[in-house]
């Protein structure tokens, strides 16, 4: 027997026997050809399976994962009709009569090197885009055949270098229990993905693929983030035990899905869910939230080649509002920029893109974007609980410009006949300490707050969070924090408003406590995270976090703060 | 006459005859050499007449105005044998059979339209300082002569599209009278390098070239930003008076040179300056400064190929601490990265370099460097009176390190038998949101802080300050900034610690009366404005600054703060 520790990905219990999943490692020769002509010709038709079948995942995962988990393909796509990759490859063929798989590889290899030396999450992504489109092609090229994780037709727990983001889509639900790998972080794709499918996933295990083989007994500890190969009966037994009580856990939680979220003293609270694409209502309303605290429009913009139309817009907002049934719907105007880029935008590069000219700052400058969404939200508002929401607000005045915008259209539509609700709750993110520190004049104005603390806690500390160098600054229990969000939330309450928060802090189950006591009213996380936070807060009483929360906003460091919150739990 | 309006970049008010300084158009014209190897020779040839030029004109200005200054001369020089620069220009030389001047404007062309695209500040200087170092080659190249500022010798003003960093070096103080430009902006080279030579400049014009020619009237009105081209008598009369003001009261200023800071009703503040080389305190004590309330340490670390040795600096500390006679000296240990590169330490390149792995994060990874510093400073600390600041510190725990690490070098040094002084006050800047509204716990283990506003503002507003398409975002009088700042100094007050302030905010005069009102102990500005703010703080009630300061804080926006401040001074 043998244990393997890594990073707990997806939670629970898997145990079947391994199905080891490996990329052909391929001999890519050079070879001097005599007709280019006949090569490029090949590259060619590489190109075009290659796009065959890329199309066909699409569908599949837009129709079982949807569509912003089919994005990726649609990215891979761009990469495959790419004339900055295509045409040095054609060029290096013709120029230099090489064959296509090496001129492929050559040209990609650059590509991938260099995106890879940027040191940003965001380009390293686009590296291993680039990655598996080059091993799709190669595959074509070579005449290369490996069995695909589409084609795994019994219980299996699948070990992997990693898992590309086609693997993942390919993988069948029914009959992969559980994957574990050898690189990899909690935000990776294949992470994220297994959450989403709700498979037990343990990554980043840096050796599983040299300490088992096809067929070893496999237990993927998703919860605690281990692996055992060929375990004793008697850890077997144990951690039949263990997938028992959590699939227990689980069901209890089911039975929370039509329960309000209430504290063992009686305070009602609101769990929200955040959304990308409108396919994401169903998990939302699956998992029993009681709204959408979040929908991130970006997603409409991204993958395509031109601004969304405002019909598109409406569709997908009214679809959202309709499926939520009269639930609120918390809609943050578009928010690109950073290190979300929209290549036909054609925005400057920027030498700090998350300081930089984003979000409300965009849309106050491009307003003929800004306009288009906003007709767009209101068209949707009468299809149901419609609530619209500003992101990055530094100033009073950013506020001030935004809604005047946002009344024109409203005016401007009421005047072409079109019908608008009037009871559209209208409010900001809080994501830029400024606008913390000014809660009290904001809440004048605005409609409600919803913490952004992802940004927040970045800017607050001053670390950029996909840098790994000072990741160990981004403290959600930082008093720092903490404080902040206590100025957010009494200053909304002061003047008669609501608070909530749609950054990774709201279904986080340490800051639940701290967030309960400092006197949230909204806490809008993944789908997947809503029922345990309710079963979490259902054991909690309110009376009591509010002493908790009072003294950690007293302690000088968040280890601090952790260690109060864990002597609550023991 | 004619009157045109740019930025006013350095005070005062200068009338004399225009002296047109246009670099030659040089019509590079692309040709074929026979042989390649005498025109490599004939570049190396220009190149070696630069060098002598170049490290001429570095000696004049390092003795006229200090090392700080002389550091372009020296980037200059390193971009002059920069192999990336240089190879590239003798390959196409040699691979292409073309002559020099042509192949020398295409290779650099293309590096600095690169960094030109890089949209940050720091590279487009880069692009400028190679316009510089190319166009002087090609001087040599094409044998073309233009007179050179250092030339000038009757009082002149110059005018000129843009003033080069040699341009501005080779200025002779005596009779070049002020200058005008078309491009530019504040903190541009030459309005930098004008307030240091105290000579009145506007740039930003546009178009004064094509306003005026050789030999006319100017008037440059640094105050308001005006040039008047040939004017009227009465104008003439008008700007005599209004210089005869100026200069009036620059002498008032100056006697204000050996006196305190106290306000009408009798607190006395602290004004300390800012400083970069030992050079400067020359400056400082000129204008009267109490103090070094900021001492940059980074130039030590630039414009060279390796870390300076613990001598190195050891002698440049004890320097400054002799010739401040016993005044405090506040040293800020190394704050580099951002912007701030230091070619020898390779850093990886980062997506937000304002949010990344910089100053003390850096200090406390790579303790190599640190602990030398650490060492230097406390060896020198028996010449004056040293004060230490960490720069950057975002939580407790980073403090407590740095503070640990200083403790550890102080007990080796004893246990050597070097004599250190036990009287170091040990402080922070105060940069980061997170430490601002944390200056409660940070007040009980520090001596004393040090508001940076440039970066706190950054960070507050989430706006990269360098970045002109979010620079409306930079706002020193938002009341969320003076709010953090009232924090940091109530903190330090509570627990009789000392608060200062060493961003560019100490030093302007709408803030001081808000500085003033929020009880800021030290303020350290350009030794420049030393003796404004002194005569300023003269005339204003700490008690009435108090009331304003309060009403200031209860504002929505910073726009109201400036009304504000403006209505004491109607």
């Amino acid at each position: 027997m043998l244990k393997v520790s890594g990073i707990a990905a997806s939670a629970g219990i898997a145990i079947a026997r391994a199905f080891i999943l490996e990329h052909p490692n391929y001999a890519v020769e050079r070879r001097a050809v005599g007709d280019v002509e006949a090569e490029i010709a090949r590259l060619d038709a590489a190109l075009a399976e290659s796009q065959t079948e890329l199309e066909t995942i699409k569908e599949k995962t837009l129709r079982e994962l949807g569509e912003k988990k089919a994005e990726i393909f649609a990215s891979h796509l761009l990469i495959l009709n790419d004339p900055e990759l295509i045409d040095p490859v054609k060029a290096k063929i013709k120029d230099e009569q090489l064959n296509a798989d090496y001129a492929l590889n050559e040209v990609a290899t650059q590509f991938i090197s260099m995106f890879e030396n940027m040191k940003s999450a965001y380009l390293q992504e686009r590296a291993s885009d680039m990655r598996d489109v080059t091993k799709r092609v190669l595959n074509h090229l070579l005449g290369v055949h490996f069995v695909s994780p589409a084609e795994i037709a019994e219980e299996t727990i699948v070990l992997a270098e990693d898992l590309t983001p086609s693997d993942t889509a390919q993988l069948n639900r029914e009959f992969v229990k559980g994957f574990a790998t050898n690189i990899g972080g909690r935000t990776s794709h294949s992470a994220i993905m297994a959450r989403s499918l709700e498979i037990p996933a343990v990554v980043g295990t840096k050796n599983i693929l040299s300490q088992a083989k096809s067929g070893d007994l496999i237990i993927v500890d998703g919860l605690d983030g281990h692996v055992f190969v060929n375990p004793s009966e008697e850890i077997v037994a144990e951690y039949r035990a263990k997938q028992a009580a959590y699939d227990k856990q689980r069901e209890e939680w089911r039975k929370l899905r039509g329960e309000a979220t209430v504290s063992v003293d009686g305070v009602h609270v609101e769990l929200a869910a955040n959304i990308g694409t409108p396919n994401d209502v169903t998990g939302v309303l699956d998992n029993g939230g009681e709204g959408v605290g979040l929908y991130r429009t970006e997603f409409l913009y991204m993958g395509r080649d031109k601004l969304p139309s405002e019909e598109v817009q409406y569709t997908a907002y009214k679809t959202v509002l309709e499926k939520m049934e009269g639930k609120p719907v918390v809609v943050r105007t578009l928010d690109i920029g950073g290190d979300k880029e929209l290549p036909y935008l054609e925005l400057p590069k920027e030498m700090n893109p998350f300081l930089g000219f984003r979000a409300i700052r965009l849309c106050l400058d491009r307003q003929d974007i800004f306009r288009t969404q906003l007709r767009a939200l209101l068209r949707a508002s009468v299809h149901g609980n419609l609530r619209i929401m500003f992101p990055m607000i530094a100033t009073l005045n950013e506020f001030r410009e935004a809604k005047a915008v946002l009344m024109e259209e409203k005016e401007k539509l009421k005047a072409e006949g079109v019908t608008v609700s009037e009871d559209i709750q209208l409010g900001i993110m809080v994501e830029i300490p400024s606008t913390a520190v000014l809660a009290d004049q904001f809440a004048k104005e605005v409609d409600f707050f919803s913490i952004g603390t992802n940004d927040l806690i970045q800017y607050t500390m001053a670390a950029d969070r996909m840098n790994e160098r000072v990741s160990y600054l981004y403290q959600p229990y930082n008093p720092s924090i903490l404080r902040l969000v206590k100025m957010v939330i009494d200053a909304a309450h002061r003047e008669g408003r609501w608070a909530g928060m749609c950054g990774e802090m709201a279904g986080d189950a340490t800051a639940i406590p701290l967030l309960l006591g400092l006197g949230l009213d909204e806490f809008s996380m993944s789908a997947t995270s809503i029922l345990p936070a309710r079963s979490q807060i259902s054991k909690l009483s309110r009376a009591d976090m509010e002493k908790l929360a009072a003294k950690a906003l007293d302690m000088q460091t968040a280890e601090q703060v952790v260690e109060l919150v864990k002597s609550i739990e023991g």
